[in-house]
């Protein structure tokens, strides 16, 4: 659950072209324009800081509106468009998973789990709010992103949304993924297999999951959805790791967040058991196996791919 | 969400005709065959200990079958069947809500929310498995339990289902209800207005969706959804006054958890407001608007009846 923000650049990434640069240009405009759309939705959906118990919604939009870069909605905008949806389709459920993601990193950075005071540069939800209010607004966004998958238009598809969302954040994905990175902080003994199993369940989940969620929501075919999962699921292995790199080179006020705490807390990250260079490759290789991963879509595919490069360009 | 487990008992209820006591025992078979359909759901359907990464599912499993009298499902299957329906199509969202009334009170029981060791007799899940797996175990059941619900044969339903769900467990519900609860012990001047909106959102709407979402599986008309979301209603104000007094009058051997905990923690409670005999009237009188909301049914509802009665039996 601890991935960092997606951070604009204006940097081209490693090895690109002036074209990829370009193309990178393009990407950014495209997923500012997303996050716009995203931002109106969550802002109109959510309930307002004065209705109800206030003080929660409060705390619920404290996080959510915090500058998240709305990687895991744009990627269920823009799979949606592949399989020739309308945005309105998938915007219900694109929020849904940002909203998870949201109280994930409200949950992580209590005390008795990552213990961080900072996220994305202001203080966290336990800082701010106290301990209690913060697991009542993880627990507050948890069940009203399900209460926003059912506004899908298309009801006839949110069984099968809402599985999705379920089954990304449940025990076999996100949430999973987080007890496996507990127990492996506190034994030494890691394996690249169990490393990998954690990024798959921790990270993968979520962003494979976003990429789905959107098919579904298109009503696309199963081999479309398998298409799009695979793209998902090396797309964030790759972000993991390129997050793990960032913690061990970026600086805390880049990153919004303390910078070398993975270090400090001995956990278990690909530059850990790898090393810095070997990361990037492996980074790198996943990124590929993303991009071979929509041959199917041909360059109706194009944004996703250069999604899938911008990922890793955010590490040198 | 600090609702006391509904304990079989043998003294018939204050004021009962021998009639209404074999009306109660036969109440008591009955949920006690409900219990068993219930359990017996829950055991096929959450994952096993040894399945992904299985201690999450140990812990979830721990508080789930730690001997909860299954109330939430009682009311939505005897709803359900109330409304011409089939148990089969009001098991999921049953199950549903037993499943986040366990994860509430794993998350209440924590450090920072009510700090308590105990729950039913059993050390709480923080003390059994520490305090992040405790967080990570009430949102794994969190999760879950939106994933059971589209387990619902009539998928048509599934969408007003996980509305009914997501309504009362969220933050207009029972986290708004916890949310307002940190509140009235911080401060000192709660009010009866306050402390029924407290009871309304923590207890009742878990309740009465309960009741509701039975319906709704049932495919219910509008107005009897509302008659039985009425009786939910008072039923759960009625079951969170004689909560409140069980924990002035109980032992904690008694309850299974820590006794006199609400007057040590300053809680803003009727006993405390209002005084043990005026809370018993409240109570009663709620068991009656409950009762009265049912009389579109006539004597199909008995039941339903003879369960808003025994809530109140508890307390002396």
């Amino acid at each position: 659950m601890s991935v960092a923000v997606t951070r604009a650049s204006t940097r081209p990434a490693a090895g690109s072209s002036s074209g990829e640069s370009g193309s990178e240009a393009r990407l950014l405009a495209e997923l500012e324009r997303l996050r716009t759309r995203v931002d109106a939705a969550l802002e109109r959906w959510l309930p307002k800081c004065g209705f109800g118990p206030g003080r929660i919604h409060e705390a619920m939009r404290y996080s959510l509106f915090a500058g998240g870069k709305r990687l895991r909605p744009a990627l269920a905008l823009l799979a949606c468009e592949l399989l020739g949806g309308r945005e309105r389709d998938a915007l219900p459920v694109a929020c849904a998973f940002e909203v998870i993601h949201t109280y994930s990193l409200i949950h992580d950075d209590l005390p008795a789990m990552d213990d961080d005071d900072f996220r994305r540069g202001k203080p966290s939800s336990h800082k701010q709010f106290g301990e209690a209010m913060a697991i009542l607004a993880g627990d507050g966004l948890l069940t009203f992103a399900f209460e926003l998958v059912t506004r899908t238009p298309a009801a006839e598809r949110i069984p099968a949304l809402v599985r999705e969302v379920a089954v990304a954040a449940g025990t076999l994905g996100m949430v999973g993924g987080q007890v496996l990175d507990l127990d492996a902080t506190a034994t030494s003994g890691g394996t690249a297999a169990l490393l990998e199993e954690i990024h798959l369940r921790k990270t993968a989940a979520m962003i494979l999951g976003s990429a789905r969620a959107g098919g579904v929501a298109a009503g696309g075919a199963a081999s479309d959805l398998a298409a799009l999962g695979r793209y998902g699921k090396h797309l964030g292995l790759a972000f993991q790791i390129a997050d793990d790199l960032l913690d061990v080179e970026g600086a805390t006020e880049q990153l919004g967040k303390t910078a070398g705490k993975d270090a400090q807390a001995g956990k278990l990250t690909y530059p850990a058991l790898f090393g810095l260079a070997a990361s990037r490759r492996e980074a790198r290789s996943h990124v590929e196996a993303a991009q071979a991963a929509l041959s199917r879509f041909g360059d109706r595919a194009d944004r996703l791919r250069a999604l899938a490069a911008y990922v890793v360009s955010r590490t040198h």
